[in-house]
């Protein structure tokens, strides 16, 4: 498994496909001529890209708050967010949001971020212990250069899911991680399987030196849910192996699977008791760009360290010093998702009825898709717990591979470049792996489905027309 | 000069005034007595903090065009602002802020940005050589890792002024770095002197390997503008020792002295012709956060590359990419920075008029300080042409410097901290050295003076009670 990340190629596919597009799009403003009039990009889960709207509240709170304090004083906005707006704004320097914050962030968005933990959890969050970064990339960057600083002469080894989410080998890549890979399986429903990390963890002993693992919960792109057992038995591992835990936690309000509901790792480590509860090091990382909010442009997360050492915690603050502080408008919106209007406020209703509509399109969205991609000949989409993924396998035909090797290419790319080229859809790609890193001969396409059904339905219409094409063909 | 950064203890003396601040707003937060109500931080040039008030144009664009959509169709908004937000939310992917932009930036800013330079230096801009960042110190760093890549075994050696800006050394440090001082002289105007650069690099020579040269111009903190003369030689030097010419010139639209002009170090590159047009790598940084703007907490900025190879901007790209990319929100007040209303438009005469009354507010603010300090025993004040700072010397009497001493303290330290513990006023210190390196038992503060008279009023008084104090005492 060792070296898997090289085997399977998927960094290098999707940047393909990233390239690609780029041109695609430059071609377009150019005014070449293209069978679509732009490209429509589900590959990255950036749902206001592809037409969810903004919750209201936030922006009316950002806007009066961040930008036009005049508007603190007119009835353009509802009170409640006139208010908290005001309160934003004498927590400023200066009362202005052009001013810098804190590295580590507004201590009173800290403040309420902690208060949001401790209220999901019903465990205290201490408010020193949120770092506000601009975003969940950031986060995990600072945590690995964290642990980068206790190294010693070899490199500092992560162990990572396969599959994972698409941006994570670049973030150890800059930071020179070791991605020591984990198998999650499809037949297994993409649970953490203890033997398979066992033996991952064996295999990379001698060679590397395993610092930290990195957990995906709920699972992107896989959209598993943890059950509160698995989350035990990964704490215990970490604690026997005297590994970090470091999980990205950012889909934790997407979670629509029957039967399925979030538990976070502190909540769970809290339970366990001692030694657990005193020992095993964590970082929680969350953010405003994925799930229900989908603020990726306004660029702010936050993360929680668990049992982490008072001295490396200054070093984290040192860290994001070189940030010099997350962008305010970020930070504000951030304070708005750990801190909704509550019921009787006078944007209580509105705020609801627009997360409600969000979560219903997603499930909707979610089996929608799933049934269009069951009904395709050589598409596998088993349902889908939670995350705005849908992850379905595609298995090629012989003389589909055949071809594609024919042009030099893995199929999986062959088959979402064209999709690209003929249709304008970019969509994830990952080739499907087992244990030993041997391929499959079979691909996982991603693509974010939380975004307006009609919008759906037209993706869904290409996608039909674009595989009808390719089964005649092959 | 090697050792200087060592031997004079600047970042450290800065770094406890900043710990000792921290403490005091917490204990101002828990109700501990003061002589103060809260800490006035004027050290770090953030406008804002101290009371100026944003642009409002910039505030409506961003407001309208990032937040709050529906605002287009009302006339909260002036019908310029609407139509400039309109445009913006057309170059947004999903035409909403809340979503991804490129990694280098939104295309339609970098456009902006490059007619911009265009425009001011009558010198052709490439919009591919333009790169959105959050701020001028991130862009700082994505140059010096770049430079980093192509080393060999020694570490990167970069040239850098002293006195330098308070943040440098941390981003040098970041990315491992080593800072190779050159001296300025107060004597000579602040000046870079071309005998003491080469002095200085000479030095060098063989114990480290200089691969660049860190030019602040208008320079921070001494205010000192160059000449086009003095760039020329700058140019000439880096070009036979073969170094990067990294430019800070964040503080371009805050020049005031008397017969000083900004000429950017592009222009003056491209009017010397070949060899130097064609060969010298330079990067030049232009932030949102300095100078007239003043908006840190939107955090953009941008940095343009010339000479640089295609390749190696590729790789700058693939460094941003870590980033997601800047918030949304600051690249669109930077949009408005590099192109403000144009006579004509509805917003032009008050967005004319607030610039303008920074301007006069900073010259005034500037003779009035020079003018208070130079009333003071011990404190020399020499006028200043540009930037936001003002840099006294402060000489101390033998008495003041043995009490120090006997407390274990550098005086400026010892000084400072007293300042902030008993009036509240946080300032900038840095120790007098000469080019060996050697102390010269005085100080120089930086205060940053753009901030409404009257509270700059405020701050004199404060400056005055303490400093006679002092006198009394010693």
């Amino acid at each position: 498994m060792s070296t898997i990340m090289k085997h399977t190629g998927h960094p290098s596919a999707e940047e393909q496909l990233r390239q690609r597009a780029d041109v695609i799009r430059l071609q377009l403003t150019q005014g070449v001529s293209k069978p679509f009039k732009k490209i429509i990009d589900i590959c990255s889960g950036d749902i206001h890209s592809v037409g969810m709207k903004p919750l209201t509240f936030v922006r009316q709170v950002v806007l009066a708050g961040c930008l036009c304090p005049n508007l603190l004083a007119s009835d353009a906005l509802p009170h409640d967010a006139r208010q908290r707006a005001q309160k934003l704004l004498e927590n400023c320097d200066g009362g202005s949001v052009g001013a810098y914050a804190e590295s580590s962030g507004m201590a009173y968005v800290q403040r309420t971020v902690a208060k949001f933990i401790s209220t999901r959890d019903d465990v205290p969050s201490n408010t020193a212990h949120i770092f506000i970064t601009s975003g969940s990339i950031r986060a995990i960057t600072v945590v690995l250069k964290l642990l980068a600083q206790g190294g010693a002469v070899s490199q500092t080894g992560v162990l990572i899911p396969v599959p994972f989410p698409y941006t994570l080998p670049r973030v150890l890549e800059s930071v020179g991680s070791v991605p020591l890979p984990y198998l999650l399986r499809e037949e297994a429903e993409w649970r953490i399987e203890m033997e398979v990390l066992h033996r991952a963890l064996l295999s990379y002993k001698g060679h590397y030196w395993p610092r930290a693992i990195y957990i995906s919960n709920p699972g992107n792109p896989t959209g598993h849910v943890q059950s509160r057992e698995s989350i035990q038995e990964v704490i215990q591992f970490a604690a026997q192996e005297n590994l970090f835990l470091l999980v990205d936690e950012v889909y934790q309000d997407t979670v629509f699977g029957v039967g399925c509901e979030f538990v976070s790792y502190k909540k769970v480590l809290a339970e366990m008791g001692p030694p657990y509860s005193h020992t095993v090091q964590l970082a929680s990382v969350h953010s405003l760009s994925n799930g229900i909010m989908g603020e990726c442009g306004l660029r702010a997360g936050y993360m929680e360290l668990v049992n982490v050492d008072e001295s490396v915690m200054l070093f984290a603050e040192a860290l994001l010093c070189g940030d010099i502080s997350t962008a305010i408008t970020g930070q504000i919106a951030l304070k708005v998702m750990a801190d909704p209007p509550k019921p009787g406020d006078p944007s209580h209703c509105l705020y609801k009825q627009e997360v409600e509509y969000r979560q219903n399109t997603l499930k909707h969205n979610m089996y929608r898709t799933a049934e269009f991609f069951n009904t395709l000949p050589g598409f596998h989409c088993p349902p889908v717990q939670s995350g705005v993924f849908i992850y379905p396998r595609l298995t090629f035909s012989p003389k589909a591979l055949t071809h594609a090797q024919g042009l030099g290419l893995e199929a999986g790319l062959w088959y979402c470049g064209r999709l690209l080229e003929e249709e304008g859809v970019r969509v994830g790609v990952s080739e499907c792996v087992d244990e030993a890193g041997s391929h499959k001969s079979s691909w996982h396409l991603r693509l974010c489905v939380l975004m307006p059904p009609d919008a759906l339905e037209e993706v869904l219409y290409c996608l039909q027309a674009f595989h009808c094409r390719i089964l005649k063909e092959f």
